[in-house]
């Protein structure tokens, strides 16, 4: 999942004001489930690199009102809605436009990055990884979260929805990025010469318990994330619209009192 | 995944000793993820249904050893090697023949209801929950734990891997169970007229960090489970010994130090 339009790498989410809201609707229902750990002491220096729209940076500033974060994307416009975005916080970030395969920092500037919803859309994480290790001083810590659209299972089950969900990691695969990425992080961060990898799944799971979640997640980002491909999809003959249309009725069948949604974010870190 | 054989239903793994072995080293495994909050006051009148050869039922006794537990099974032979098992025990478990559909105690019996990998071999589980329900005191409450094969993925990933377990959850379905049940588990509990139900899923994330999990779960437990059924599938056809083969081979892929693995338990309690 994404956190914003990173041009000059395949975008699958596109890049709409539409986009941008589910893009915080997101980051605000998932903030417990994936930042309840996140935080950085007083005077740390934190990367945040591919900050998109700011919609992690917001909760990023919160938790460690302390730390100084510099948060790089390669998209101006992104940056500008970021800065937009965090103004009314703690007033502990300062914004770059870089692409963190060639960032202007030297060697060992940070104590920390965080990279979240951004190694998915680049063909080549292991090097990403690689270029932000340069920039972590030793013992220096990386945090990453990705999701993976491959732990999506739900109740009722439905061919159709996995067809469809099947059609976005297509899509994603063809710009050079790797939605099934999850699963990945550790060999990735372990590839990259990281120590003491460490990952930890978070699940949000989805039942008429959670009316909050149905709405938040269920609907508002996953299928609303499946329902913004349509058009490519239909373009691009991947389904036919009476079979995505099913798929997309079926995943909001699941938020219905007897249905339930399962999926996995991975949250790894490692030491320089 | 099963605690023990049950005939009068389709048993999916069959009756072997190699088999009851892999059921303990299941039952070792997981103790902690599954069990950590299960835990039952001094005195408290607990029913551990369908106990199957007591892999369940040691860890169900040491942690409560307070309380009187009986567990029941439809099978005498899986009975006698429960007993066997929890000899070394608290001495607080009594077991008893009897099937869930008719069990032989009045209304309100106890205080809490146990079941662990029954209710995924079961053709009609609401109907289950609703026999348990009435065994259970105003106010008493019940705890399902299942799996779902449905929720495994894994790196690499793998089309014969995947094809391979879809085969063991066909040939499952086909005797009347349901592996794709821990997705079920909340609005199982909620048709048979339980309230306050809560689910909780457990997930197994293997990777080489965890050594001890690549050989009791990603080997002993989950894959040997899939290999267990290569007799029934090749000759039922599901797939041929070459794609079966391939597809184990791909899960043992899994297990090297670039792999990772993922499944998920679901644990809901709810109160009659």
């Amino acid at each position: 999942m994404p956190t914003g339009p990173r041009p000059g790498h395949g975008y699958v989410h596109g890049y709409s004001g539409r986009e941008a809201e589910r893009l915080h609707d997101q980051a605000r229902t998932l903030a417990g489930l994936l930042h309840r750990d996140t935080g950085y002491p007083p005077g740390s220096r934190v990367l945040e690199a591919g900050c998109g729209v700011g919609a992690q940076t917001v909760i990023l500033a919160r938790k460690s009102p302390g730390a100084e974060i510099t948060s790089v994307d390669v998209s101006v416009p992104s940056l500008e809605e970021a800065r937009e975005r965090v103004r009314a916080g703690p007033g502990n970030v300062s914004f770059l436009q870089a692409d963190i395969h060639s960032l202007p920092f030297r060697d060992g500037t940070f104590d920390h990055v965080f990279v979240c919803f951004v190694l998915e859309h680049l063909p080549d994480p292991v090097r990403a990884l690689g270029c932000l290790r340069r920039v972590l001083r030793p013992e220096g810590t990386i945090t990453v979260i990705e999701g993976d659209h491959g732990s999506a299972f739900f109740y009722p089950d439905s061919a159709a929805a996995r067809k469809a969900i099947g059609c976005l990691i297509e899509l994603q695969r063809e710009k050079g990025g790797n939605a099934l990425i999850g699963r990945e992080i550790f060999p990735l961060l372990s590839a990259a010469g990281y120590r003491g990898v460490s990952v930890s799944p978070r699940m949000v799971y989805v039942d008429a318990g959670h009316p909050e979640l149905v709405e938040g997640f269920t609907k508002k980002t996953f299928t609303a994330m499946v329902e913004g491909v349509r058009d490519e999809v239909l373009g691009r003959g991947l389904m036919d619209a009476a079979g995505f249309g099913q798929g997309i009725r079926d995943l909001y069948r699941t938020c219905e009192p007897d249905g339930t949604f399962c999926y996995t974010f991975f949250k790894g870190t490692g030491v320089r």
